[in-house]
C-alpha cells in the first residue's frame, strides 16, 4: 500500500447524468490507485441523523411545504454532520472519500436553480469554514437528455419533477463554478457510457498520479 | 374587538426562569386586551416538520453525536419554516403571535453557550431576513435558580444538562442583546411568582397600550 494521503472525491452531476454508475468506477479506480477502499458518502445522508435529515427533505407535505430557507438549512445540517462525523475523522486517518454529491449540489440546486445564491453561500461559508472536495467530477449533460434517462428508470421526486427551467439554471451554475475552479473537472455525460468512463478513468488517473506522494 | 394590527410577542428565559407560566398569562392578557386568542407557537417546532426537526435535535446519539454546525442549522430550519408556514401568515391576517422562544434563544444558547456568535448570526442574517419579534419578555434569572426549580419538575434533557457554566454564558448574551434593544424587556424572575406575572402585567400592557391603533 502506498503512503499517500487520503483525498476526498466527489461526484456531482444531473438526474441521469449517470452519477451511480461512476461513482462504481471512481471507486475502482481509487482502489486500483492506492491499495484501499475508500470510504462511500452520499448527500443529503451518510451518518444516521443526515439519512432522518434526507427524509424530511425528501417527503413533500402540502399542509406544511417546506420553505427555501428551510430546505438550504436542512441539506447543510446534513452536510456539516457528515463533515464531522464520517469525512473528516476518515481524512485524518488516511482514508480516501469518495462522495455521491456534496456542497456544489446545493449551490447549482438552491443557489442557482431557485434563485437563492445569497442565502445558500452566506450558510455555505458560515458552516463549512473552507472545507472542500480535493477534486470533483461534474457530470456535465443537457437536462432534457438527462430527465429522459431519469425518467426510464422509475418514478421521479419532488426535486426532480421541477420544472426543465429549474434543471437549465442548475447546470449553467455548475458549469459557471467549474468554469472558475481547477478542482472542479467537467465530464461530458451525453456521451456513450464506454466513452464517459473512458474520460473519468483517462482524467482521474492523471490527478491520481499527480498528487500521489511516494 | 379593536382594529389593531397583530403583533408577534415572544417569551425567553433559562430553564426554571417560569417560562411556561408567563405564556399562559402573557395569552391572556393579549386575549384581554385585543378581543383575539393570539397563535401560540414554540420553538424548535409549531408546525408538523419543525416538531420533527424538533425531535432530531433533542434526541441525544452517541454514535452520531450532534455537531455544533449541525444543531444550529436545525434550529434556522425548524424556525424558518414556522415563521414562513405559521407567524407570518397570521400577522399577514392581523392575528397576534405568541412565541415560546424565537432567535434570542440560538444567539444566547449556542452564540454565547456554545461560543459560535459567529456562526449563529451569520446563519440569523442569511436566514431570517431582518425578521424579529415586535416585543421579547426576558424572564431573567440566576442558572443555578433557575435549574433547581427546573430539576424538582423532573428530567432534564440533552440541552438542560450543559454545565452551568454554559447557562451563565446564555444568560450573559440574553442580558447583552436586552441592554442593546428596546425591544427586549428584562423581567427578574427571581421574584416570587405573583411579583413576576405583576411585572409582567405592567410593562406589557403599558406596550400593548402604546401600540393600539383605534
Amino acid at each position: 500500500m502506498s503512503q499517500q494521503l487520503g483525498q476526498f472525491i466527489v461526484i456531482e452531476g444531473l438526474e441521469g447524468a449517470g452519477k451511480s454508475s461512476a461513482v462504481s468506477l471512481v471507486q475502482s479506480i481509487i482502489t486500483e490507485h492506492t491499495g484501499q477502499t475508500p470510504v462511500c458518502t452520499r448527500e443529503p445522508g451518510g451518518t444516521p441523523l443526515a439519512e432522518k435529515i434526507r427524509d424530511l427533505v425528501k417527503i413533500a407535505d402540502e399542509n406544511d411545504p417546506l420553505c427555501d430557507e428551510a430546505e438550504c438549512l436542512l441539506f447543510y445540517a446534513a452536510r456539516t454532520q457528515l463533515i464531522t462525523n464520517v469525512i473528516k475523522p476518515a481524512l485524518a486517518k488516511g482514508q480516501w472519500v469518495l462522495g455521491d454529491r456534496h456542497n456544489l449540489s446545493s449551490l447549482a440546486y438552491q443557489g442557482g436553480g431557485r434563485g437563492l445564491m445569497p442565502l445558500v453561500k452566506a450558510i455555505s461559508d458560515a458552516s463549512l469554514h473552507g472545507f472542500k472536495p480535493d477534486l470533483t467530477l461534474y457530470l456535465d449533460i443537457d437536462p432534457s437528455l438527462g430527465l429522459q434517462r431519469a425518467s426510464a428508470r422509475g418514478a421521479l421526486d419532488r426535486i426532480e419533477l421541477q420544472h426543465i427551467a429549474f434543471f437549465e439554471r442548475a447546470r449553467a451554475t455548475f458549469l459557471a463554478f467549474a468554469a472558475e475552479d481547477e478542482s472542479i473537472i467537467v465530464i461530458d455525460a451525453s456521451q456513450s457510457i464506454d466513452k464517459v468512463h473512458q474520460d473519468i478513468r483517462d482524467k482521474l488517473t492523471k490527478r491520481l498520479l499527480a498528487v500521489k506522494r511516494p
